[in-house]
């Protein structure tokens, strides 16, 4: 037992509990529903589940220990992509982000439901995803920074759905990471709740309703682990043209709301998806006259740290944080301390808070169509990208409901082969209702106020890659002659076309068509 | 002046603003934007929307006095269709139920959009919907049952979006009706909001935050008109043996979650939608072994008085009351008054409130595909049938997501032509993310916890019409045998053939195939 352990460990009798990864394995029995704590991708156990990797490898036990896997949304794609290569994930909820896992998925060798995020941890405790064995969990596995005097746990950079888990597990473990600091004081944990819930009581998103570790029951805990595993940050792309194009036309729009009394001059609160263009986003926010920013969202980002040091980021509000370094993090701790919360994903995404603050919620869809809905899941209909995450919960609540993305991506023999802006979209996460604005780098259409005819005409012009354009137009006037003079074109649609430059897509690696 | 009228309005001022329905058509202009309290269809106003229908008709306006016209949801059918009719509707939102608004929103020459019902009145008062005169809205056209000595206002039996539109209007037309009681005592009147709100203190359907009448500006009132106008209420069929059967299927299923403690013994708050299903649905959890249930809904229907009557239902918190005959509520209004409160729509469909309650959510979809997505609102996946209505507040949020419909409905040649159960929605309001039971007379589909294909299984055996399983058991193998072996097959389709029965419909006025 290290040193370092033993002062982080302060409940005395977790001690008897302390063992080596390895030691953990007989808890393990094929076909056991597991939760692991972490959000995307931090705060995720390690040393357990490798151990529990060698063990099947060694032993040959692939596909003879497979788990129903819960974890609060994507994990280190470490683990994840070797448990899936070993085909010990049999069950995957709500949210991945492995390629191996993905591969499995798609292939109906594992199988995955996404959930929206906020829904996920209420659902799991009220035993709707384990109802053959009548509700709750066999194991949680918890990365924990320090364990307090009361045997309370503090987590590390993610809280996601670790509360409910250690509610609703039989057994604990805690994996004690010693190779970071405690998390101590970046918490505002939540407990799980039955219905009537209780008002949660946030009005700003620095405010605070929880406690800063996470109580669980003493006697469910049957290893303490140490670790000193840090997985590698997810790094982050460099912005590039379209994605600087596409925070453009966003900035400016704030500023026509601004002007026009429809936002305050520090605007709402903000969500910002995670990737190259949210973080692209963050960054025009960074160099525009806007001050006195809050984020609340589900991961905060790597593009938000400047703008605490520059002042411009007064407080972000998440239940997560996404770095791909975090030494900057750590030795100005509490520096940041300060002006950040982790949350439960149940209150981080939850659509009382988001609603009430007004949050400008921001998403890349995979595709978009040209009357408002959003595909957040799966190309081409059928293949699963990632999984539906927070978009959900943010793009439905929110006070303004964006999402952007670039007007067409390239194929293999076409460099606008796929179009972000279609007829239909080949499969709905978000639908028409959901959203207010849609942006890629030609443009910004604001869907507010206007019938889907009216929409479809905005989306093309404004959003649509040039050489998409005409083609766009030709199937809307198409559908517009084929339904309204039959009285059944409130939203005009030719089934049999709609899907053609899917289907071109697949045929000949372009969504460019000869002809309708 | 009535005495009657003298009566019920408190307020001296407006004495002086009494005149006739034929008095006010001064205030309106052709382009206007106009709002009427109301929600399906209670509480909207009467003898001014005729009065405007019958100065366009004297003086052949028809077209040439167009109204951007909003309405918390549906109105009373004989004012609606009369405008339409007129050409008197340029815009509408967000819901509506007039034949022939209908026909001219599918012939384009009506514009119409649908929104969640606890959005609209947010959004139309953050001035979303009138970004051309930024913000607001120029004349209020409100139902009252009684003054009080304030200038506020009593509404009748629907609150909807009346208190945002009377915050945001220039004018203030109100329609005193003396043919109905007062209703005072029934409402609570919550304020509109901008970002950020305060909690809605709800933790059970009974519980008021506000108050018992509308406060607006007086000086806006430029107008109070006697109105004895009562229109006639909603017929509700009676309840066929498909809707009956599936009421059964809710109850053994309800019966089952209360077994295993996943509901408690009188349930969580009920939401149900409007139509014979769920009235059926209500009926049958009035002969089950339920008690002391209680209801958080949008609009409390026909069949609830009688539970109120044998004590089965404690209490019911709706936007509107939605009754074919009001005798027997009106002469027993004493008893009734204490058993239900009407909130503004933004209340009753918060989703805030709904997720704390664990509101149980019941509708009826035009539609539903094998994986769990529900069609809502457009035919064909083109033509308006209603509306988005509430459905979404309500799935989304609630404990228990469920949606019922029946197997299949006729055509004119095919007794079972449309399948209400298809491979993919023709167009999506609700998201497979949101759906939790699917029923059918058939059977009941429990969707918690799989994956799409293992949805799509169940769908299909427990919910399809006997006469197309083969057919869409067919489709599904296909399209698993043509996108898992190529790794894209999370949620197989084939996008070419996902539509093949609409447009068979379309074409044979049959969704059976002869073959795929």
């Amino acid at each position: 037992m290290s040193g370092a352990l033993r002062q982080r460990c302060k409940y005395q009798p977790y001690l008897s509990k302390v063992c080596s990864a390895k030691d953990t394995i007989p808890h393990f029995k094929n076909g056991q529903y597991i939760g692991w704590s972490g959000f995307t991708p931090v705060g995720d156990p390690k040393v357990v589940p490798i151990a529990l990797a060698e063990y099947v490898e060694q032993n040959n036990l692939q596909g003879k220990m497979r788990f129903n896997l819960f974890i609060g949304a994507s994990s280190g794609t470490y683990n994840e992509d070797r448990w899936a290569k070993n085909d010990m994930i049999a069950v995957r909820y709500p949210y991945q982000n492995s390629g191996n896992l993905r591969t499995r998925v798609n292939s109906g060798t594992a199988k995955f439901a996404d959930k929206h995020l906020s829904m996920f941890p209420q659902d799991l405790a009220w035993g709707f995803y384990s109802k053959e064995r009548n509700g709750g969990i066999d194991i949680a596995i918890i990365e924990a920074s320090e364990i307090l005097e009361d045997g309370s746990i503090v987590l590390t950079g993610a809280v996601g759905t670790a509360v409910e888990m250690c509610h609703i597990a039989d057994k604990i473990i805690i994996e004690l990471n010693t190779a970071v600091p405690s998390f101590k004081g970046c918490h505002d944990i939540v407990e799980p709740w039955i219905p009537p819930g209780k008002p949660l009581n946030i009005t700003a998103p620095q405010d605070r309703i929880g406690s800063l570790s996470m109580k669980i029951d003493p006697s469910k805990v049957v290893a303490v682990v140490e670790s000193t595993a840090i997985f590698p940050g997810r790094a982050i792309k460099g912005a590039d043209n379209d994605s600087r194009a596409i925070a453009g036309h966003i900035v400016d729009f704030f500023q026509n709301e601004v002007k026009h009394g429809r936002l305050p001059e520090n605007l709402y609160p903000l969500q910002s998806g995670v990737g190259n263009i949210a973080n692209a986003v963050v960054d025009g926010l960074s160099d525009s006259p806007f001050g006195n920013l809050t984020v609340y969202t589900e991961v905060l980002q790597e593009a938000m740290l400047p703008m605490f040091d520059s002042g411009k980021l007064k407080f972000s509000s998440s239940t997560s944080m996404t770095l791909s370094k975090w030494d900057k993090f750590y030795n100005n701790f509490d520096f940041y301390k300060n002006k950040i919360v982790l949350r439960p994903q149940a209150v981080s995404n939850s659509p009382e808070v988001i609603r009430r603050l007004g949050v400008i919620a921001m998403n890349t869809p995979v595709e978009a169509d040209m009357y408002g809905h959003a595909n957040s899941t799966l190309a081409g209909g059928t293949r699963l990208v990632n999984g539906l995450g927070g978009s959900g919960d943010f793009e439905r609540n929110g006070y303004l409901s964006i999402m952007h993305c670039p007007s067409a991506r390239k194929t293999k023999t076409d460099p606008t082969g796929i179009s972000c802006i279609i007829p239909m979209c080949s499969h709905i996460d978000h639908t028409e209702h959901d959203l207010d604005v849609l942006v890629t780098e030609q443009g910004l259409a604001d869907l507010r106020g206007l019938c889907p005819v009216d929409r479809a005409r905005l989306v093309i012009e404004k959003c649509a890659h040039p050489s998409y354009k005409d083609q766009l137009t030709d199937y809307l006037n198409m559908a517009i002659k084929d339904c309204q003079p039959k009285a059944r074109g409130h939203e005009p649609h030719i089934l049999e076309k709609v899907f053609k430059m899917h289907a071109n897509l697949l045929k000949n690696q372009t969504m460019h068509l000869n002809s309708w």
